[in-house]
């Protein structure tokens, strides 16, 4: 029996109406506090050479973070030809993050936090709460990406891997990992420069039933801004 | 300016016509030897239950692994879903292998090899052999997905990170990893059993320009049969 079809730009439930903190086309005011409330999500666009800073402003929060490329939803930031391009399972400031055709899309150009964060899991998503003991629906970054893309008009192809900005997934010489609370402290940013067009899309993890998100399992929100 | 959009069942060259080593419409004949060639792909149709059993003659070859949902190219075993599933970067027998919607969907049941095998890496493609500095088209595994996708009547919606097996890549203690010669030997062999209708697809992988396929740096080929 063939398994059920499945479309990847569908999310698979909500606990309520979607607001983009990027009102209308996701085109950001320059400068201006853009705040993504706890276990929600934003779409932005930027223009090449623009800088995304992100803030952390409880220091516990982790941020899944998306690229893709404008014009080509089928083309987005890969964690996995990230790490052949820089031959590290880590990533650290100045690195730069590449697209599944291994074009330059990001660059990490500060980071204030001690440079823990993670590039080898997958987003959460409602199959990874009902596996974990969720009773009914859980916001879940998977579902915080396809509605950030719905919300400025696109629809997802693929839900990437992410580059987990701020988690701590560290990894033992046998290959074994854990899931770790977040070193990184309040105030902590991480500032991303745009190579090229794109749409960038952050999910504030709503995971509360691992310490991904602080010994308190406490999600918070997260802050950004553009110039 | 946007980027050109990308479609991801579209290859990005050939070297001459591809064929589907499983004839017609990838149904394999059970329990017979079928032959992938050096550089090339094969896609075949698994029943749930079903297993397959790939062998590595010359012991030196990697074979680019996928497997894809019978009735949803969009859903597809996942690397990154597999990683957090298993806790480790590594996989080995009687391993459960799930897809990017978390369901089971391969086992690994037998491994006559050491196990060293890569799922962190991704596949190789047109644009990779370009940055090793190969001049005009050079055969690769991303291709050879596509194509033998195309060869059953499917259409790639992406192209994941491939399950590499005998692909020796060594992480160390700080994240850093190399690119090694397998340390298959020849006639090894692994069992993958489907745990649903699945696509497999492998690709005898054509990586001539790094020693991943042997310090002789010649691409070999992969048989398999299916019972």
């Amino acid at each position: 029996m063939p398994c059920p079809p499945y479309d990847p730009s569908s999310p698979d439930g909500a606990t309520g109406p979607f607001h983009n903190p990027v009102p209308g086309n996701g085109i950001p005011d320059l400068a201006k506090r853009y705040r993504i409330p706890a276990r929600q999500g934003c779409a932005v666009r930027m223009k090449a050479g623009q800088t995304l800073t992100l803030y952390n402003p409880k220091g516990n929060q982790v941020c899944d973070f998306f690229a893709l490329t404008d014009g080509s939803e089928s083309e987005f930031l890969s964690m996995e030809h990230c790490r052949t391009a820089l031959g590290r399972i880590y990533v650290q400031q100045s690195d730069v993050l590449v697209t599944n055709r291994r074009r330059s899309l990001v660059e990490i150009v500060e980071d204030s936090s001690a440079g823990v964060h993670d590039i080898l899991i997958a987003c959460c998503d409602q199959h990874r709460y009902q596996q974990l003991g969720a009773q009914g629906y859980h916001d879940n970054c998977a579902d915080n990406f396809r509605r950030s893309l719905l919300a400025i008009g696109l629809q997802a192809k693929h839900v990437p891997s992410p580059f987990n900005i701020w988690m701590n997934i560290p990894v033992s010489e046998s290959g074994a990992f854990t899931w770790e609370p977040p070193v990184s402290r309040p105030g902590d940013y991480i500032r991303l420069k745009a190579l090229a067009d794109a749409v960038f899309v952050m999910s504030a993890c709503p995971q509360d039933m691992t310490p991904v998100n602080g010994i308190g399992v406490q999600p918070a929100e997260l802050e950004f801004h553009v110039d």
